[in-house]
């Protein structure tokens, strides 16, 4: 087990009918800035809700976070925090509406040009606090201070990570997830099952407790994502997809253990050229990337194909066969699984992602060996 | 599943050669007061590794915290804190050493009668900062706001929970542990083994994540525990009940769930009046709580029993032969499980135990059915 150093401030409030917490958590003073997406919580009474909960604040709205949201939506969402002098952000929604409130509370305090926060190459030091009401069970944002944004000029999306963006607190109450659409909730279940691979198919080294963690989760949806077919109704199964997404990458995972966000890598650029939902990225890329790495991730695969799917054999054919299994679940989502499903040109594809990783020297991987050629090959399979 | 709020500020500090960053985690001028236990740590490399993290800072040092650490031990510490006006406690030892120190935080604090602080009689707005360096997998209280204190005088072991003591960092070197007598880690591993039981053999409230993740850490101190045995000098071992013990009682079990604290109960009770090791007092207790209790606890049970121990047949059936299965585990350590092995009298201690919780009006269990009739019968099993 490697060393590891974990805090999280975070405050989570799970449960029913738990939005109106957001009165306790927020200063009585502050001046808030509330940051939605598309306008979804104003038809399921999230919007309702929140608004009767900051009764008596100072509140200025902020609408129109988009999904893989974007440097632009976020510069303006600065100017009205100048204009207002807010003190304290609230992100109502999904993942990408609290990922880009974590750009904004970073960049708000940030004295640079604020594209230098992404791809970690600008350390900041200030970040105006912020909470969150989650909506959607599939970023895992909530409990961690990560944050992906995407510059629409020059089509990249990069991540940043600084413990300043926690939240203060966060939010979730799984029944605002009754009004999702199916396919949002799908695309969140890869995410979610991504998250914790990312993780996991990693080198053995002994992390015993993380390993069952991991794989508990996965577990928990693999089951949850049936139920939530067949009875999408149940209180309970919404929670558990909603925890699991949020154990899913609150850091618990993988204490003390190697990770490997290569399938997010390739992603990410998926999602930056030609704008496809995170989920479907990873629905696609994934498992060809398991499979092209497999002689380093076979150990943790065939304990995961034991264990989560009774399969039988010799280390590799199982790590191998694991690798089907992960590819079957996302299949009966009835999400898209490959570049055809998408209507996209598996060649075309291949070439161009390699390209954008050739011309940014990018290169991801647990042992750095996906660099554009291995880009290109994964993708040729997808 | 039910709602839940989590919040834990302590910054865990976990693996090799991590005591040196005791420097980084105290406010560089606070007056520190080092608590410590019997002086083990002086001859295992602990204390000069605390001490030299410590030059510089202004430290005075208290010696002598008990097992089962008493109120009048805590209540000489607190004399010191006055004497030398100290502003930041480090607790240096196992779960004793800072049981004794999160109550001592709470009580420099506190005006009224300290011993109003446990038993949840008197509600407390302040304490002390306090750290700590952990040397033994048991407890968990490096990561929780929770503290267990007898009573000398009154012969009572009582405990206490409160957000102020949750220690601000918790330091976790697995190689502490390579000098602990075989003994103390076989109640330790007893010990962790217990706080999950507690919060996992309970109502089934379709928290799958969470059960998931409770049999996860049983299944790696099973694993460990006997790789203890066979591998007394490995890192990884060490580090795997380290971090179980941690996780057992870090609240990431049982969020959402119903808890019941029975088997602490009633072990407080024979800790309090016959001295038994806490791992001990468990050992006795644990199995024949959960047979008395079968009907309430047979579904988790026999999960855990089909899981853990691939156990087979109609869910009472795996419940009870589960029961035994732990019962064997617990054996296999070498550690006493009945009170005739501890040289009691079972009539005795049945008697005189249902008598403490007759007299105190005491009743334990989640659905409060552990009256001193019951705790008489349990006893008379053990």
């Amino acid at each position: 087990m490697n060393n590891f150093t974990y805090q999280c401030p975070t405050k989570v409030i799970f449960g029913k009918n738990s939005i109106k917490e957001i009165k306790n958590e927020i200063p009585k003073n502050a001046k808030v800035l509330a940051i939605f997406g598309g306008g979804s919580v104003k038809t399921n009474g999230v919007y309702e809700q929140v608004t009767q909960a900051l009764e008596g604040f100072f509140v200025r709205e902020f609408w129109g976070v988009e999904p893989n949201p974007r440097l632009e939506t976020c510069q303006k969402a600065l100017n009205l925090i100048k204009e207002h002098e807010i003190d304290f952000l609230l992100s109502v929604g999904g993942g990408s509406v609290l990922d880009a409130t974590k750009f904004i509370a970073a960049a708000a305090k940030f004295d640079g040009e604020i594209w230098d926060i992404v791809g970690l190459r600008a350390k900041f030091s200030d970040a105006m606090p912020l909470g969150c009401v989650m909506t959607l069970p599939a970023t895992g944002s909530e409990m961690n201070c990560a944050s992906v944004i995407s510059n629409g000029a020059l089509k990249i999306k990069k991540s940043f990570k600084n413990p300043l963006v926690y939240p203060r607190f966060s939010i979730i109450d799984p029944q605002t997830t009754f009004s999702l659409p199916l396919r949002q909730l799908r695309n969140g279940i890869v995410d979610t099952f991504v998250h914790v691979l990312e993780q996991y198919a990693t080198q053995d080294l002994s992390t015993d407790v993380q390993d069952g963690f991991c794989l508990s989760v996965l577990k928990a949806v693999i089951q949850n994502a049936k139920a939530l077919e067949s009875e999408p109704q149940n209180y309970d199964v919404r929670a558990n997809l909603c925890w699991a997404a949020t154990c899913a990458l609150n850091g618990w995972a993988s204490l003390g253990c190697v990770q490997d966000w290569s399938s997010h890598a390739i992603g990410h650029e998926l999602s930056a050229a030609y704008g496809i939902d995170h989920g479907l990225s990873l629905a696609v890329v994934t498992t060809r990337l398991l499979r092209y790495n497999i002689k380093f991730k076979s150990t943790k695969l065939a304990k995961m194909g034991r264990e989560l799917f009774a399969l039988n054999g010799d280390e590799m054919s199982v790590a191998m066969a694991c690798t089907h299994k992960i590819e079957e679940l996302f299949a009966s989502t009835g999400i898209a699984t490959s570049l055809a499903e998408l209507g996209l040109d598996k060649f075309e594809v291949a070439e161009q992602i390699s390209n954008r990783f050739k011309e940014r020297n990018l290169v991801a991987g647990e042992h750095a060996n996906i660099d554009y050629k291995a880009v290109r090959q994964i993708l040729l399979e997808c």
